[in-house]
């Protein structure tokens, strides 16, 4: 069975209240409600996790390969271009991941145009909102199911 | 009745044939026909035009409001680096558009990762192969039927 | 008698539609007809010619020696920035040229700051709208009528 | 009644150990009283936070609105150089701050001259020591009484 | 009645004299007669100045409001590349103006690419000799008195 | 007695006048008349000069230690950026200072997040509007009179 | 029989009329009639195309490999510093190419100095005028008829 | 007694896992338990540990002076390009360090070329795999018993 | 009979005050005693003349033809870095000059590294003291006299 | 009877033994005898010379007027990117020259790009491999013999 | 029996004289003793080599195979920056090296953090004073005695 | 008895032949015997040695203290921008020197703007031909027999 991990980056849990001009009204768990129904519907298993805590990330990251996750759904947020620590620990595991942001960080702040991440990305897909989550895990689907 | 128009910008004609292990194997008919079922099944209007010419992908585009298009998918190639013209063309028209990428340019030569048309655009994927641009089609539907 | 040329670059045509906050409400066949009608009083003859395509106004300026073009009026639009065979075109025919643009590029995104042609154009007018191309008519009156 | 926070990033509970000649002798603790007596005397109330991790402070700050904080004094130290998540969470929650900073920032590394924060903050003080801090307290009563 | 402002920068008092191979051989004089004459024909009220000090300069821009001044011609000279101050002084005053070069400052020393006041200005005109000031009444002409 | 000398630097005698959503309402006068006012509680000298001239500041600083100036606040408001001559002078007579900006300039143009004389002033204060100045006379007091 | 395809950019129809200081007084049709002479006593198939359009030229090379065309020729001209169009059909077709330029490009502009090309090219020719082709027709037949 | 802190930064708990082409296949309790051996056979005290978390290790570095700690021989992994937090750290505490890299990180990524700390270190060793943690530990002992 | 002019830029005046350890311990006054002594010697006359305002030396430089200046000493000070209107003026007049600094600007503030004046000089002297002038006065003399 | 000198630079030595796969495998005797036999067959005079020293390839640039040397082909190598001394000495001599690569420059490490001599050269050959020093030998006979 | 070569660079036989606070104040041939006393001890086989030569490195570099040398240890001091004919011996030689430096170039000037070599070194060791080279030695007789 | 070191670098042997439009008519022995009259009259010791060689003037400069040098005199030519050699032989020894030009640096290609001596030089004198180096003579008279 088919096991995949969405991890959300630093201030994703303020979604719906941050900045709704800029990131949408949907909240994380809205956002992980239809992620989670879409899972069951394609008979594969999910999980979500947010935090703040760049080592949280990491820590989850590094567990996913005994955990036997096969792809990584990751919204790296604020850490996009900030951590080489990702990074490495994206390149330690070497699990497939697509890169997911909610808003489209190329008309922003010019600091948020250089991803540390997506380089090494299966794919990049930014400014769909929620939906964009969905296309990546459909896209993890059709990869890790074809191999 | 909705109407999308899918532009392919210089050498996407070569899909299949160039570069395999770049852009896959799957030709830019194959990829045309399937975006044709799914907007059959959607019920939706959808006209693919592939042009080697800069001019003749902006006269497309300026042609779109009077053909009541109602979003553009746009995997404008080589032109993502180079052309303003386009950009000046989709600003002028202002229709929605969705910018895809067959390959995922953030891991290719520096000159690549500056796109003329991603802070104008809805959202950009790319790295997903031809089902990048399916979500692309499924968003702007989304985008232009919920308006 | 001198004779004129005007050329118009990608997406002019689109001039009154296109973000009219940016590039005024007159379209360009109004522009061309306040042109012909200067020209007509100062008993000079003037063309007018606008295409998205770079070839084509390529083509035109190695023609205008043989047609017997005294100068040139040229507003690139988006090939200011970004073409070099204009620029050889210019260098290769040698006929006094201004550069006009409706807006001021200055004002603009950073890209728009650099111009292919500038330096060796006879001078530069911006962001006065439609009556920059009247002021580069009269001055390469002035020029070419004083040689 | 008003709420003020006080957040003071990495190693600032080095204060008087650290660097004296950059940072001064007095301790994090003696400038944290200082600032609980003004605070006492103008009628307000006010927390102080010291964290060297970057979530930690990113929580807080994300707690501020129902905690009920009206306004943030943050000395974001090492993080004002490297930390996107603190400027997002500051962006999410709209609370007015003052980012302070003991030592004259100009006057240091390069790498020192560039904050991710100040361009979001109601002002900013540098160089003054610790008084820095209460001429925060002083300017955010105002602000946040005024309106 | 429309009232114009004139300012001419420093060294412009050495027109004719200075390098005339890059400036012309017409002296200042010559050009605000000119202007003046035009002035008078369009019935509008002209001033026109020159300095080779910033602050005479900025002291005029500053008493244009309580002088009636509706736009303002200026040649920046050298100060267009070196003067923040004069940027100030034409935001603080807010009225409209056109930056005029005798001499095409793209054809020139790199750091002439760069001006203060461009991206502030109503347009730009350069390269056009003394002509370009007459274009710049005309233009201001246009404006003031369409609204 | 100590003595302190305070700089306006050029357009800031159009303060309340001059672009009011970026310097506030307050007029220079309002402001100094408030300088003086806590100059004197605290029995201190206090001399306010405002020019839109470099020179006349320059002058202003040389004389300050036959003046018996024993700190100096200066706003250097467009020298900021373009004054050497002020640096000099400042580390010529060698009297501590500090440096006020009404705006926040890091939130403004790129070309205003450099300082000329930050890195050799005491410290730096931005932002905080016409109280700036008054915690810089604190500041010079504290210091100043500590030594 | 080996077959090979010289490609001449924009600008290059004008050999002999354009700029004879840098380019040279040979037209193009002189060059290309020595070039088929070396041809013909080499007993190899060549064909000349020159165009002003981008298009023209890399509708041409994606003809190439079905053309039965062994190398390329390519004096990418303007093209050399603006077409990555040009860089990806070279690419997809996978056809050996020299580049030459009849001008020595590093004596000139500076952006003359970059070429999408030459790090995929198998050489690069510049400076040595019409004989450069010959050069590069010489080395393609050395390679071509090597394998 | 001498006493030595050795501090692994993020990911280095992969080792052995992680990219072995890169970072070698003997894990991180392998070189602990190497460096235990040579500090009991140089009878000194050596403490080892590993952290994801930025903050753990700028703690550990902060209680340094207090635990006795006469050197740290630190390898920052990741945090080497993006943490002034443990610069800082580093800086306050002003115990004497040696970075140790595994791997060359000249011939790696160009970000992975600078490093917040090296400037600051008494010394660098990189590429020499794990015996250059035992370097360090022999460089360290040499300085702090010679003082 | 040759005539000198000895342009002295702003706070050469405090010459002797201001930072000794970088400027040397004489006075203006002895320089300029100094040069008139060696003019006399010399046969020749010269004029010296100091200021603080960037105009009053535009003043003098533009005036020196008709007082008969056969050469000018200019020490820029602060404006050999800010000033462009001082190198206006100096093409303006056409007179031979060399630039003089008394310290070594090679060895101070990267911003002190790029003079305006340099490359029009007919050469320039840096971080010889005093003797400086005396330099460039006999080079001068020996380039006016030889003409 | 024309006189040809070639150089090659540090490391040509190696050739056929160096990095085959970037420098191909015929050693440096190998092209210097094909390069002779061409020069017999031509009736002119060749030398060929090969140092690891620059200042030799300097002594012997500085002697070939004397020498009656018409002509230069060099392959600079390592000093392509680090030798101004050559590139003085050539432009001392004034003798023409053809710089000649053996490998893509092009396609290698960036700094590779880069040469001091190619502005000042007559042409560039670069990729060719040995026939590279062939064709500069005919380019070179060409140019000298036709003037 | 292993045999390795020490190279050192240009002015590292002033050691102990030249800038002892930075090199400190052993001699070349104190180093060098101690260096034959380790490698006796090894039972390998070891010479050292000083020049102030570019051309004598690269000789020797050169030289190495034929001399049966196993590994480098290399000291290249000021031409560390500047060579690239050393990178092109060493990497025409394909030995492995271990690049030495005695003080911590990441603590000085600018331009000493970019090696020409560091990218092609084995590994790098920095600041560490003499005992630098005997780590290289010992990590060069780990590699080469295990393969 | 004072003594001079009078250093040239590579090429200024070909002075008086070598563009005599930049370096004058004047050959290397004309400014040597000037140099050593004045040398005579000043009752000075002074030795002029000139190399095309970067290790022979390190060589030298090495060898100065040994020979009781006082001052040196070193006009680089090309070592002036590229040898960190000869900075590093000068720091080494550290005996007072002068850089000198004959012609202005600042007035050439960009590359001469940057000299790798200039920062730790005694003064430096560019652009006033032979007459430079009896400028630097008297200098550093002045200097050592102040001293």
């Amino acid at each position: 069975m088919t096991r995949l991990l969405v991890l959300h980056g630093p201030n994703l849990n303020m979604l719906g209240v941050r900045e709704p001009s800029i990131y949408g009204s949907s909240g994380l768990d809205a956002i992980n409600e239809r992620l989670a129904k879409r899972a069951a519907t394609a008979g594969i298993d999910i999980e979500c996790f947010q935090s703040n805590a760049e080592h949280a990330l990491v820590d989850r990251i590094q567990a996913a390969p005994a955990a036997g996750v096969d792809g990584i759904i990751i919204n790296p947020a604020a850490f996009t271009h900030t951590s080489v620590a990702l990074r490495d620990a994206l390149l330690a595991v070497g699990t497939p991941f697509i890169e997911v942001h909610l808003s489209n960080i190329h008309a922003r702040e010019p600091f948020r145009q250089h991803s540390y991440l997506s380089d090494i990305a299966s794919g990049v897909i930014a400014g769909l909102g929620p939906i964009g989550y969905e296309f990546a895990l459909s896209a993890l689907l059709e990869t890790t199911q074809r191999n």
